[in-house]
Parts: C-alpha cells; structure tokens; sequence
C-alpha cells in the first residue's frame, strides 16, 4: 500500500486535537494553493474568526523577529499560547537567518504552546496577499487565540499585509528616517502601536519626536486610538512587556468601539473582491493561449481585425 | 433639427480630406472610451501602419516641450508634416503651463501642417495606456508620417508608454542624476536616443561619460543599435538638427534589420493582452455590485460561505 495524504477533514481534526504534523500539512496545502487549499478554506473558515492578529513589520534589521521572539517568551511566562507566522523574506524563519537570530527561536521550538511558520506562496493564485488570510484562518480554526504575523514593510504589498492585522505593530529604531523612507506614509497609516526597537541607542528622543509630529499631521479623529510608542530593546527583553500592554489596550479599545468588527468585515469585503478579480485574470492567462488566441493575434498583425475586436471576440462578447 | 455628432465614418472621412475639428472630434472620442470609440479603433486600425512615432520623455522640467516645439520647427522648414500627442501632465500642451513656453507653442497653433493635441483619459477603460496607442492610430489613419508623443519619464506607467514608441528619445539635462533616480533603470532600457538638453549649463560632459558608463553595463550585443548622446539647447534650437538625423538614423536602422517589424509585432500582441485583462477587470467591478452580490457579502461575513467559495458562485464557476 502507498502511502496516501490525509484527507483535509482528517488533517483538520488531527490539528485541531494538537497534532503539529497535521497543522502544518493544512498550511502547506494552502501556500500550494491547489485544489485542497480551497477545501481547507471551506471546512476552516466556519471555525475561525476566535483568533487575534497581531503584526509586527518594519524595515530589514529593525529587530522584528527578535522582537517576535522576545514576544513569544513574554505570552508565554504568561501561560498563553501564540502562533506565528512569518512571511518577511529576511527573517530567521523563513530562512535569510544571522545564527544569533536562529539559536534563539530555537528556545521555542521546542514549546507545544507556541508554532512557528514561515510562509512560501509558490502556486498560490493570490500570492501572499490572499494566501496569508487563509493561513490565519487555518490557525484560528485550530484554536490558538494569538496568531503573531511578521512581515518585512518594505513594498507596497507587504505593507498592505501588514495592515490586515487586528493590531499591527511598526518596528523602528532611532534614526529610522531613511531605511523606511519610501513606505513612511503607509507605514504610518497602519500603525496601532509604535516600537522603537534598540532603545538603547541614541536618537530614541528625536525618533519619538518624528513620529509624533506624523501623528499631529495625520489628524486623528479626537475620539481615535492614538498609537503609543514604546521603546523597546528586544535582545534585554527590555520593554517588551509594556508593549504587550499597549497590543492589549489596543485590541480592548478597537473591540468596543466596534471598530475591530468594521475592519474585519471590511477585510473580508476586499479579500472577496480580490479573490474575484485573482480568478479573472487566471482565466486572462487561460484565454490568452490557445490556437483561437494564435489566430486572433495574426489577425490583429495582419490588420484584418482591430486590437478591440479581437479581443471581444475571444471574450466572447459584442460591445460591453 | 437638434444638431447631432457627425457618424464615426463621416468624421473619418472629414479628418482624411484635412479637417481638423473632424480629428479632434475622434480623438475625443476615443478619450471617453464610450462604444463610438471602439468604433474608431476598428474604422482606423486597417488605415493605420504608414506613420512613425517618435517618443519623447523625460523628468518634469527636462524641457521636452521646448524640444517638441524646436522639433517641430526644425520638421517644419524640412517641408514635413507632424503631430504631436502631449500625455505629460506638466507639458504647456496639457495645461501645466509656464507663460514662455505657452507663446512658443502658439507659434505652431495656426500652421495646417501641424496638429497639436493633449490627451485626458477620463473614462478610457485602459486609461493612457491603452488610449496612447489608438490616438496614436487615429492620427496614422488620417495620414500623418510624423507623429511625436510627449510623455512625463515620471512614474512606471509613463515610461511604458514612452517606450512604445518607434523611436524613443530620452531627455535628460546636465547633472541629471537626482531627478530621474527612481526611473534610471527604466529610461536606460527604452532610450534610442539620448538628448542632454540645456547643454549651455555646466556638467555636459560628466553627464554623457554617465550615460556612456551605463550604456557598457547594459551590454548591447555587437550587433545592436548604440544610442546616440546629442548635445541640445533647445531654447535656441541649437543641436535639434542632430538630434533628428539620430532619430532617422535609427528609423533607418531597426527598418533594415527587422527590428521595427518585431517592436511593433511586440507592441500589437502586449495591447491585446492587456485589452483582455482590462475586459476582465471591467467584468469584475461589474460582477461585484448588485443583489447578489451583496446576499453573498452577508454570507461571507456571516461565515456560512468562505470567499474562494462565494467568489466561485459568483463567477457561476466550481473549481477552476
């Protein structure tokens, strides 16, 4: 007898009764993206929705994943359990590692209370942008209340993920003015709590200074959460604890103002809308193959027939 | 008798014997992208294939209108005919106007042998990057050979469009380096043609050894066009004959080696790719509005649906 993968159903209660193995199958099935991602969105997405997204992003060696792991130890000794997962193509996790990084994420590897993921998207339709929603959903419907996501914010689409947690967390460090420059306005436009990590270097003053100043200009409503700044210096642990506090002020304050719910549903209002336009243009790609789509072509180069034409043609449509 | 707009065929018709209220009647046309554009396209495209354009772009500044207008002179007292298509928002074409070049371009505006007209896009389903290349084909169709589009080299779109052209000419000025940073790579790769406008500043010759520099890295095979460096002072004219005889050189050039042929084959089988995507897209907004939409919006939200399955309903799709 060969063997044979699981079925998504006997995976998903296999990850729900703790079984690692299984949950990390589920995660693999959906960066695949292949048929049984779909069935792993349908049978996790009525169970999901108990978990809480916090993201942590910022510029490559602002410390997030030290951060992320300084973190972990602090929910931890706290006897909460978290997952995270990490699509920031610099982090330890998912692989462009400096050994110090490495050696302390080893502390938690070992932990049944904490799983840690890096995400690699080769296959997914929607890239990163669709596919890290789903593996959130994943982890929620298996039951970890803390789902940690680490993103690199640098680009527009990392910084858009970023944006899509319950709380998201911007890592800086003193003197941050240009590693971050070209993301600054969107940096700021997703930021719930500000830490500026190696605290203990100098510039922390003027840093919290800039970042004030971009507060005062951005003209927050006077009933709007103001995003605190910590200073953090997460290879001490120094800190950390006081920006948890802040995640939490953050999460009480978004819950009943309503506002986390509004989010939520706003998210899943253009993940749909994603999705939709992600399955179009897949049939763009299928459409724009083919003998028929050769013979249009020539046509177009032959001039017997307009660009416009031809591809109402292929479509399958007159005017619209 | 309310007066009605003329037929497409009609205007075609009156644009082909020299009326100019005709021309600019289509070109207005196919800016609004309504379903009398579509009609041009396919009533011009058959007439189109005989004109030659010659893109002309570069930062904000740069002086391209001053060289379109020395261009313009300099085709003028050769007995050629020329149209001009102006798409950079900062171009005295298109309204941002200083008051110089607004009065040096009034000395073409009453010359039958030039044809001047800025592009707004409001409403083109593909916006200019689409609407570029079928104003382009309305003014080939009624006859012009010489047809210069003005683009701003600022933004990715932009140099796209820039690069469309047959021939495509690059302005930059001495001691060009911060205003073009972003885009270098993108200029470097679509210039045919390089004009260092202003050359009565200092820093000419720093500025050619840095295209020149440049120009060795990107290793042009042996076999391949070299683009030339023209020293210009448009204001004065000075330089614009060798910067024509560049740009007819390299007519001459890609015509011998096939290179046309293939450029606008490329061009052709790109814009019907893209009309395709763009079709798709105007489906997408279509298909998420309305009842049914909505009703599976609620259900999502209410998660009795997962959005791969609710897009997939409403794509009226299962798989795939």
């Amino acid at each position: 007898m060969t063997r044979r993968t699981a079925p998504v159903a006997e995976l998903l209660d296999g990850a729900r009764a703790g079984d690692r193995a299984s949950l990390a199958r589920l995660l693999s099935l959906v960066e695949r993206g292949a048929d049984e991602a779909r069935e792993v969105s349908r049978l996790t997405y009525p169970l999901s929705g108990g978990g809480y997204t916090v993201g942590l992003t910022g510029a490559p060696g602002a410390g997030k994943s030290t951060l992320t792991s300084a973190t972990i130890g602090h929910l931890r000794a706290q006897g909460e359990e978290v997952a995270v997962l990490a699509i920031d193509p610099s982090s330890p996790f998912t692989g462009g590692a400096i050994l110090g990084d490495r050696v302390r994420m080893q502390d938690h590897a070992t932990d049944p209370g904490v799983f840690i993921r890096s995400m690699a998207t080769r296959g997914h339709l929607g890239g990163l942008s669709l596919a890290t929603p789903e593996a959130v959903r994943v982890l929620d419907a298996v039951g970890r209340r803390w789902i940690l996501v680490e993103t690199v914010g640098v680009g527009q689409v990392e910084v858009e993920i970023a944006g899509k947690a319950d709380t998201t967390v911007v890592v800086l460090n003193p003197g941050w003015g240009d590693s971050v420059q070209a993301n600054k306005a969107g940096l700021m436009e997703i930021a719930d709590v500000f830490v500026i990590n190696k605290a203990d270097r100098k510039g922390v003053e003027e840093t919290r200074r800039d970042i004030e100043q971009m507060l005062e200009l951005s003209d927050l409503g006077h009933d709007a959460w103001r995003p605190p700044i910590i200073a953090v210096v997460a290879t001490e642990r120094r800190g950390v604890d006081q920006l948890w506090e802040a995640v939490v002020a953050h999460r009480e304050f978004i819950t009943a103002s309503g506002e986390l719910r509004r989010r939520r549903e706003f998210r899943l209002r253009e993940e749909l809308r994603e999705i939709v336009a992600r399955r179009l243009e897949q049939r763009a790609r299928q459409i724009t193959t083919g003998e028929r789509w050769d013979a249009l072509q020539d046509g177009v180069l032959a001039r017997t027939i307009d660009p416009w034409s031809a591809a109402d043609e292929m479509l399958g449509t007159v005017g619209a």
